[in-house]
C-alpha cells in the first residue's frame, strides 16, 4: 500500500501561497456553514514520527475560527485515563454539533505505537480493531464527519529530521530512544501501520495518505482535502430528507407476550426475613467494595423499571453502607442543552467508573429504546441501531474488566396505581409524582412491548439483565443486593485465582 | 481550641433514630428548596484520620436526592493537577447554582497534611492561607454557601481505630505509614490543625468542630447543622433585596482623561520593517515555546481592546509558528447556560494552562469591569469587587510560576469606523461585523472611562497591562510579539540561573 506512494511530491512557493490563500478563505467559510448546520467533525492526524503533525495542524487551524475547534494532543494515557476503558478518553472528547475536534495522535495509538512497543498483546488486537471500528461507525451514524490523515515520510527522511533535531541542543530532547527504535526498525513499524490502515479504511471514515516530505505540498493537500470533506458533508446533510417521526404505536406482536408476562410477582419476604437478610448482604457488600477497590475492578450497575417500581429504594439500600469515595449514583434525566448536542451515549461515557469504583445509573442509556422510541424523540433507524450500539458499549466496558449488571424493577399496573396514590397523599413524597407519570402509565402496553424487546436484544453473558420481582419491596431490595453481592463475590474469587 | 472539646459525647440509639428521621426529611425538603432558589453549596469534610469522614458523608447523602449533589474525594493531586495552580482543581469543581458539592478533604490538605509532611515550605504558608481565604471570600460573595466540618477524635481513639483496621487482613491496607506517623506525632499534627482552624474560621465560612468519637452523635450533629445552614441561606436569600440595576452611565471624572488619552497612536512600521521583524520574532518565539515547555513555565496571555482593534490578527501572528500541542486560544463569548450558573471566574479557571503551555484568551475575565459594568449585567457591588478578585486570581497564577501579560489593543474612533466599513464591504469579513458592534461604538466614552479605571486598578508587577498602539497593524503586531518574546526570554534566563 504505502510503497506505491510517491514521496518526492513538492510544491513551489508561489503555487503554495496561492492554494493556501484560496483554501483558507474556503475553510473559514465552510467552518461557519458547518456550525450553522450543526455538523460535528473529528480530524485525526496520525503517521510517522517527525512527519510534521504539529506543523500541519497549526497551519490548518490558522485558517479556522478558534471559537469552533479544539486540539487534543494524545500522548500516553494519564493515570486517570488508564483506570478507564481505552475509548473513554476519546468518547469524552467527541465534539458537540457544529464543532471540530482535532486529534494529534488518537485512538490509533494502541494499534500502532503501542503494538510496536509490545504494550498491547497480539491476542487483544482483534478486539482493539473491533472497538475502533464500532466507535467510528457509531459516531458516523450519529452524524459525525470523521477525517483521518496519515502523514507519511521515508526512513531516510525521518532519520535526517531526527538528526537535525538532535543537532541543536534546544531541540535534542524531543527525539527519544523510542523514536530511534521505530526508525531503525522502520520496516516492521511500517507493516504495523499498513495493517492498521487496511483494517480501518472504511467507506464512511476513509484514510487519506499525505506525502509529507515537502511541508508546503502536505499543507496544501490537507487543507484542500479537509475543505472538500466539509463541503461534501454539507451537501449530504442538505440532501438528506428529514426523518418522518410518526410515532406509530409500538405493538410488535412477537414482543407483546414476552419476558415480563412470565414474571412471578407474588414473591414476597416478611419484614423479619428482610431485615436479617439485608443486614447480612450490606455487610458483605461493604467488604466486597473494599476488595474490588483493592483489585481495581470497575462495576457498572444500571437501574431501569416502571415508575414507582422501587429503583430509588433499592439504590439506597445498595449504597447505604458503602464508602462514598468509591461509588457514585448517576441520575439520568432528560438530556440538558450540552448533552443534546452530543451523541446520545456521550453523557454515559462521561460517567464510566474508574477501575475499583462502582457507578450506579438511576435510569440509563436504555432510554433510547424505551422513552425515545415510544415518544418519537429519535427515528426508527436510530433506536433500531441502538441495540447493537449499546451491546458494543457494554462489551467495551466488560473487556476493560468491568462487572456490568442491569436491573429491571418490575411491578404490575395495580401496584403502580397504589404507589402513585400513596405518594400523592404523602406530603414528603408528593414531589415525586407528576402528571407525566400518569401519562406514561397510559402507555403501559407500549412500554411493555418495548421492554420485552430490549430484554431479549441486550441481555448478554457479559452484561446480563436481571428482572426483579418488585411488588414486594422487601423481596426486590434483597434480590438486587444479592445479585450484586454474588456477582462481585464471583469476580473477586476469579481475580484471586489469577 | 480543640482541647476544650468534649470528645465523650454520645447519643443513644433511640434518640439517634428519631433525630435522623426528622433531619432526613428536613434535609430532603431543604435541598429541593435550595435548588429552586438557585443557591449553590459546598460542604467540606476535614479532620483527623479515621475520624469517619467516609461514613459521615454517606449518612448525609442518604438523605439527599442524588440528582442534586456530587462527592469529590481529594487525595494527592494527580499529574494533571500538579501541573496547575493548586486551587485549579477546586475552582473547576465549584457547583452550579442550586447544586451541592461535597468534599472529602479539600483545599485544606495543603495547610494540614502536606504541611505536616513537609511538602509545603513554611515560607509559602502565608500565601497558601491567603489563597484559601480569598477563594472562600470570592465564592461567598458570588452566593455560595460554604459549610466546613472538622471531625475530631483523640489520639487514643485514633490509635484504637487504626489497630482495628489493621487487625483484619481485608482492611489493613487502608492504614498507611503516614497515618501512623500522624498518630505518633499527634500533638504536632493537632497544632497544625489548630492554626489552620484559627486562621480560616471566618464569619461567612466558619468551621464546625464535630466530636466524632460516637458515630451516631456525629451524624446527628452534622445533619442538623447542615440543615440549619441550608435554612439560614434560604432565609438570607429571601430577605435580600434584588439589586437595582439602573445602569447609570459610566462617567467618573478622574478616569475620563486617563491612560488611553496619552497613547501615541501615530507610531507606525513600514511593511518591510514589519516583515523582517515579525519573522525574527516568530522564530525566536518558536524557540522560546520549546524552552518554556522544557522548563514547565505556564503562560497566560490576555487580549482585550476595541472592536476591530486587531486582536485576531495579533493572535494569529503570535501563534502561527507554534506547536499546537503547546498552546490553546480560548475565545470568550457571552457565557453559555452552564457558565451562567457558575461564578463568573469559573469558566476562566477551567482554561488555566498546564505548566509548560501557553493559554491565549481572546477577550477575558475583564468583561466583568467593561461590558458587564456598562450594560448592567452585574451589580455595581459586583464589578467594584471584581478588581480585587481578578488581581487575586492573577496573583495565584503568578505564584504558581505563570508569566501573565494582558494586552489592550488601542485604536482611535476614526480608525475603528474605517475598519468597520472595510469589513462590511469585504464578503469574507462581513460576518465579523454586527449591529452590536455599532451599538458598542456609541458607548465609546463610557468604555474609555471603564478601561482607564481597569488599567489603573489591575496593572500589577506580576500581571502587567501592556497598551498597544494599534492604528498601524504592523506596529501593533510587532509590539505584541516583542513583549511576549522579551518576557519569556527574561523568565527563561531567570529559570536557567536557578
Amino acid at each position: 500500500m504505502l510503497e506505491k506512494i510517491d514521496l518526492s511530491k513538492k510544491m513551489d512557493k508561489d503555487t503554495y501561497k496561492q492554494v493556501i490563500g484560496e483554501q483558507s478563505e474556503r475553510l473559514g467559510l465552510l467552518q461557519r456553514e458547518l456550525r450553522t448546520a450543526g455538523i460535528p467533525v473529528m480530524i485525526v492526524f496520525e503517521g510517522m514520527g517527525a512527519a510534521g503533525k504539529g506543523t500541519q495542524i497549526n497551519r490548518l487551524i490558522q485558517a479556522m475560527d478558534p471559537r469552533g475547534f479544539e486540539v487534543f494532543a494524545n500522548s500516553k494515557a494519564t493515570e486517570e485515563e488508564q483506570l478507564r476503558p481505552f475509548l473513554w478518553r476519546f468518547w469524552t472528547k467527541t465534539p458537540a454539533d457544529g464543532r471540530i475536534a482535532i486529534f494529534d495522535r488518537s485512538w490509533y495509538r494502541q494499534v500502532t505505537i503501542e503494538r510496536f512497543d509490545g504494550q498491547i498483546k497480539e491476542k487483544n488486537l482483534p478486539e482493539a480493531f473491533q472497538d475502533i471500528l464500532s466507535f467510528e461507525r457509531q459516531l458516523d451514524d450519529g452524524g459525525m464527519v470523521i477525517i483521518k490523515l496519515f502523514l507519511y515520510i521515508s526512513q531516510e527522511e525521518q532519520k535526517k529530521r531526527f538528526k537535525k533535531l538532535e543537532d541543536s541542543k534546544e531541540t535534542s530532547w524531543r527525539v527519544t530512544k523510542d523514536d530511534w527504535r521505530r526508525n531503525k526498525e522502520y520496516g516492521r513499524y511500517l507493516e504495523i501501520n499498513e495493517e492498521m490502515l487496511q483494517k480501518t479504511d472504511t467507506e464512511r471514515a476513509p484514510w487519506s495518505i499525505i506525502e509529507a516530505t515537502d511541508k508546503d505540498y502536505a499543507a496544501a493537500k490537507i487543507m484542500t482535502l479537509v475543505a472538500d470533506r466539509f463541503e461534501a458533508a454539507l451537501r449530504e446533510k442538505a440532501a438528506s430528507k428529514p426523518e418522518v417521526s410518526e410515532k406509530p404505536p409500538v405493538k410488535e406482536e412477537r414482543y407483546q407476550n414476552g419476558v415480563l408476562s412470565g414474571v412471578d410477582l407474588t414473591k414476597t419476604l416478611t419484614k423479619e426475613e428482610y431485615k436479617k437478610e439485608i443486614d447480612r448482604l450490606q455487610k458483605r457488600l461493604e467488604f466486597l467494595h473494599s476488595e474490588i477497590y483493592r483489585l481495581r475492578i470497575p462495576v457498572v450497575l444500571g437501574f431501569e423499571g416502571w415508575d414507582a417500581g422501587g429503583k430509588g429504594g433499592a439504590i439506597k439500600r445498595l449504597t447505604s453502607h458503602l464508602d462514598p469515595r468509591g461509588y457514585r449514583v448517576n441520575p439520568t434525566a432528560s438530556p440538558n442543552d450540552i448533552e443534546k448536542v452530543h451523541h446520545y451515549l456521550w453523557r454515559f461515557w462521561n460517567n464510566v467508573p474508574k477501575a475499583g469504583h462502582i457507578a450506579v445509573f438511576d435510569r440509563t442509556w436504555y432510554g433510547r429504546v424505551m422513552v425515545e422510541r415510544i415518544e418519537g424523540f429519535c427515528s426508527e433507524a436510530d433506536w433500531k441501531r441502538a441495540y447493537q450500539e449499546i451491546n458494543e458499549m457494554e462489551a467495551h466496558m466488560a473487556n476493560a474488566g468491568a462487572v456490568v449488571i442491569k436491573f429491571w424493577l418490575h411491578i404490575d399496573k395495580d401496584e403502580q396505581e397504589r404507589r402513585f396514590k400513596e405518594r400523592q397523599q404523602n406530603p414528603a413524597k408528593e414531589w415525586k409524582i407528576t402528571d407525566e407519570d400518569w401519562r406514561n402509565r397510559e402507555k403501559w402496553d407500549q412500554y411493555e412491548t418495548a421492554v420485552n424487546e430490549m430484554l431479549v436484544r441486550t441481555s448478554t453473558t457479559y452484561a446480563p439483565w436481571v428482572v426483579v420481582e418488585g411488588n414486594c419491596k422487601y423481596y426486590a431490595r434483597v434480590k438486587v443486593l444479592r445479585t450484586v453481592v454474588d456477582a462481585l463475590e464471583e469476580r473477586v474469587k476469579a481475580c484471586g485465582k489469577k
